[in-house]
């Protein structure tokens, strides 16, 4: 039997990234609403993921979103970063919100518009330059509503020549993930839908293009945990966006919707090889807290990661695989299980104090007087949000 | 066999009321695109719409969403409307946008949340007193995004409650009509989420609540005909909000994405009383055209479900008894069959000149010169939005 | 904070009843395992349930389902169930496996079939006379594969008519509960596809007269502790059918697919008084253990079905009611996943064995030598499976 | 604009392979009904088959299904066919059915179960030999129930080194398609569960090893005619099973549930050559008839496919072109549309009379007194099913 003390090393190699949009507004269509605290420019969602790390431990880098974040100096950005305690990390491009782009962009049937949307990405890369971030994220909002309105296959392959002209410009050990979405805002077609298209185009490029997989981009019932398993075995799984769904993208709290699936994917990437050091994966959150706190959203998230990596970490797999070898359904089943249900909580709150981090940090947090500090300090200005 | 000439004049009486807010920009959380020629008031998005009504003869009344339409004289709005050759139609209420409302509006824990929301239907009751509106259309966006975050049964309690308060504020034959929806805004649970709750709601209200099935608001794999046939069974259809979707709420053009769905649908409202002079059943739209052109959009959309009531107007139902009486599987989706593959599109074209319309009404349109002098005179001032 | 003493008294009372079928052989379409020691007898099917409620103590009662269980002498079966320690409980019909109903039953369009639907129902009253029974369950697998090939509405104004005789003929306490499913083994519509139509047809007939929600019966992202909370408010809740699915009515163990689901449905019950003295909610599993051993498989399922009670139990109710009214979110939804994480086990163990019952169910059967002695005496004759 | 004659040799090429196993018997694990005249033997399927080739011209060959079509002298059965005027097809593999697949077969952990489930794929390459067939065709039923039951990534690889072994016995132009499905008989994960699974098990095999697509076996709301697409643009595409579904994998009529869907998979089929001359992709049925009758019931389903094939190659590709290049929606969408909306029907009964064929094969079949003749001398014997 696998104890706490067995995998208390483990986790204290773990690193989960913030996106630097979890601590703007957000929300729907329909509203979005607005919260005191807000941060109004990038060093303040810094400053917050910072509070994060701090409470945690478990989030040393920010990953940015352009042009959301865009500043003029990028290394006293990076600077700012450093002197609140954590480092930047993934950059994201975006070629969804310009005008230019209510067809396409790396996709576009205009050579103009796929221009600008490559080179959109190669101010992508010049950030990472500056920043030191390994990891250029594209997500793709390409797609279409209607049948006819564009031509799948061109847009394929348009697609194909437009990520090689990116990849092409990254250099060092940058690497491109490639992310993947079901469907929004696009909803006919989408030319990057599942993980087949994003393995398929990312193969073609080469070794440092990958797959990014977010667990909230899959249609109803999809086994979440195979493409782990599937990606972690074709060497192409770059990394994760977290967060969690009950109907599509839902974009909540990692492990709210349905923690056993996440406890699920957390064994696969363990098994896989995709956990410790020995791994590339990288794991991010990728969420909007459109009711509640962002801040604490942000604690509870990385949190469920750390307590839901350890329940995965406790599977004693000497007893699963003999199970498993024998046919004993239930035998292996309940191996898992009781991993799974074993509360980790009071053994973790131990080790946070051991390694001087608050043994509750959502209590932490709430008691630390930041939130009241934000709410006060940041009046006026332009709270941040998706499109600012 | 059914023909033509039979259906004509069941055709002659199809009234689709068409959404003021279709005209305005739309989109999803991460892009509103704005097009050229858009409206900047509720007059401008009348006269799109009397335009729609003048080329099809198929849109009679508009829509009106309160407070995106909100005017200081209905009388007046009303004028408008008649000069263009239009009526005002059923009001919608919003209880989604206001800060307020966060957590609820008509199920809010909060009394004086409760009644804030109850008075904007008052308002809107008020309005309808004005036009001359029959319906008061109810989509409650009220939900929450974590289990816990709200109790359900006092929610679903508060909400009878609210329900009850103004459905007495009506008068004459004003009706209710309550919406419901699967998911979104609100992604754990929804306060209305199925045509059950919504049945069992205005039931315990009085003959003139009723439900609106919006042919968008349901879980994958849905048999929407199944509940339109038990609605009219049941006595409690109200009215539609036609559009279609692939995924979620994708309010696309109405037959656009299953058109053999649309069809049984129509059929089953012909099937069960729910159209021609003897029904109360409103058919309407709710659209949203993001990428398209929205008035020939909206043209597109009405002369979608007259084909597509024209085919179901073509099935022969004594043949369809017959086979369905002998188990005749084959034979009976046949005859379904052989209606749904008709071409309707030749004798509605000949139908409509007959009747002073143009045969063609996208073509009419796309050379009547409305767009360019829409798109030349709407210059400055606010595009209309669902937030404007 | 609840404490698991405050909740040992409530978890006395549980009582989940199992189904004969359960114990029997089955599988999918494409084929049925057969396993050493299956029961070839409704008595042998009964001994199996009396061994899983000896070892839990959670499991009283037993369901039958005729024709499967059909016996000369009910009489004499109900003692056999006494002798052994349990008693006889729910009857469940079928008119899904006779010839005549390929295109319906109670909803046929030929009444010579309705009638001899109908005349099953009456037999099984006779049965419910017989053993003592309350509830009378009604799966109805009617439906269509094709549009057109039956008439939605004529099969559900049928369908009313057929319960209406049915029901006249119950007496005494006796009820009938109507279950729902979204579709199996009808591809095109079913003729009670939703809680909705359940609703409608039993709130129709009377008072005794009740929903039947099997939890694997529901379209992708249904949330059902909704149904559950709708159920109850309306008073209309007659009984659960537990089982667990990912995809479709995969009829797994109860709880291990979502076992967060799960919570959430039974959080729901307890809160709308749907568990205890005071409620006549039947708690049944409906399951097939196509590939695990079937009477662990049975114990499994009762324990998952306790263990997850214990910790709806736990949720600290006056805490989550504040949060909730506070807005606090984050909190509130906090509360609940307190209770869901705690790990119940050891508590429950405890408690078994102060009552004279095994601490680990599973761990007794498995060193009880039941298993091997029921595949050494079941040799021969014909073992029961859902034909026979 | 494309016309009827434009297209009518392109028609004349067409070829839709029968399965065998649709003319026996076949239903639901709840349920399978017996009809009348239903084949005992495989080579009165193939004398069924041959009936729908000889009224539709569209059939010329017939898939088999080892065990199910097993004889002892392939080459008679060859003769037999070619003497009622059709060829034998795919050789269908089957490793579900034998008790010893219980937990998978090329997959499973015991190396002497995946051995004999290679060497029945040996066995079927043997048949193939004999038949003169090309393609193997590989429905893998393997998966588990339960998480934690098998070792997902251990399978994946077994899966991998067990079809390597099957692909290196193949000779000539033999080829290996692998078919992918979302779902059962497994509950909890299936080993080949998506496209992308199987395109990256083929893609490591070779040349001659494809894809197999199944209509029915996707996730709800999955777009199919992008991976068609994909499966073109990357030269995997192998073959089609065309069904139909409403929800799982219901395996009705192709073209029943949603015309519009087949009518763009077949589109994109024809845009990315797959159809015609030049492409080596098979077109299948995979069906099951439960409760309509199977001999019309494929002949409908090859007419389904015919008709929409025509309208499929009716687009208008410049114009369409030229729409999508200007980011005209509504126009692009309205020329797919109006090639979907046209009747091909009377022009295809005119062109197959021109041929020398019935203009309605279906009524031809009705007189043709074949039924009658099935039902009459078909008396005794064993129908034949999936079991046998």
């Amino acid at each position: 039997m696998t104890t706490f003390a067995d995998i208390a090393d483990a986790l204290a190699g773990q690193a989960i990234e913030l996106p630097s949009w979890a601590f703007g507004n957000s929300g729907t269509r329909f509203k979005v609403f607005a919260t005191p605290g807000t941060p109004r420019t990038v060093q303040e969602k810094i400053a917050d993921a910072a509070k994060v790390h701090e409470l945690t431990g478990l989030a040393p880098t920010v990953a940015l979103h352009i042009p959301w974040d865009t500043v003029d100096d990028y290394g006293a950005l990076r600077a700012h970063a450093e002197d609140h305690g954590v480092r930047l990390g993934t950059i994201n491009s975006n070629t969804f919100q310009d005008d230019a782009y209510k067809f396409g962009s790396l996709t576009h049937v205009d050579e103009t518009i796929r221009r600008k949307a490559v080179e959109h990405h190669f101010a992508c890369i010049d950030v990472m330059d500056a920043t030191g971030s390994r990891d250029l994220k594209i997500w793709l909002a390409d797609g279409t509503n209607y049948a006819g309105q564009g031509d799948l296959r061109g847009r394929q392959d348009r697609l194909a020549e437009s990520l090689a002209r990116i990849y092409d410009r990254l250099s060092g050990d940058q690497r491109m993930v490639l992310e993947y979405k079901f469907f929004e805002p696009a909803f006919y077609h989408t030319d990057v839908p599942d993980w087949g298209t994003s393995y398929a185009q990312v193969s073609a490029l080469g070794e440092r293009a990958m797959v990014c997989l977010d667990t909230g981009h899959h249609a109803p019932g999809t086994n979440i945990e195979f493409i782990v398993m599937q990606l972690l075995r074709l060497g192409k799984l770059g990394s994760f966006d977290f967060n969690s769904r009950y109907y599509a993208d839902d974009d909540l709290i990692v492990g709210s919707a349905d923690p056993f699936q996440l406890f699920r994917i957390l064994y696969e990437v363990i098994r896989g090889g995709g956990f410790g050091p020995g791994s590339d994966v990288a794991f991010m959150l990728d969420q909007c807290h459109n009711v509640e706190d962002k801040v604490p959203g942000q604690i509870r998230s990385v949190l469920n990661v750390q307590e839901m990596t350890a329940r995965a970490l406790l599977v004693d797999r000497d007893a699963l695989s003999k199970a498993q070898a024998d046919g004993d359904v239930l035998g292996a089943n309940g191996i898992l299980m009781d991993a799974f249900y074993t509360d980790v909580r009071p053994d973790l709150a131990a080790w946070r104090e051991s390694r001087g981090l608050p043994a509750d940090p959502m209590h932490a947090y709430a008691t630390s007087g930041y939130q009241r500090r934000i709410e006060t300090d940041r009046v006026g200005g332009q709270q941040a949000g998706w499109g600012a």
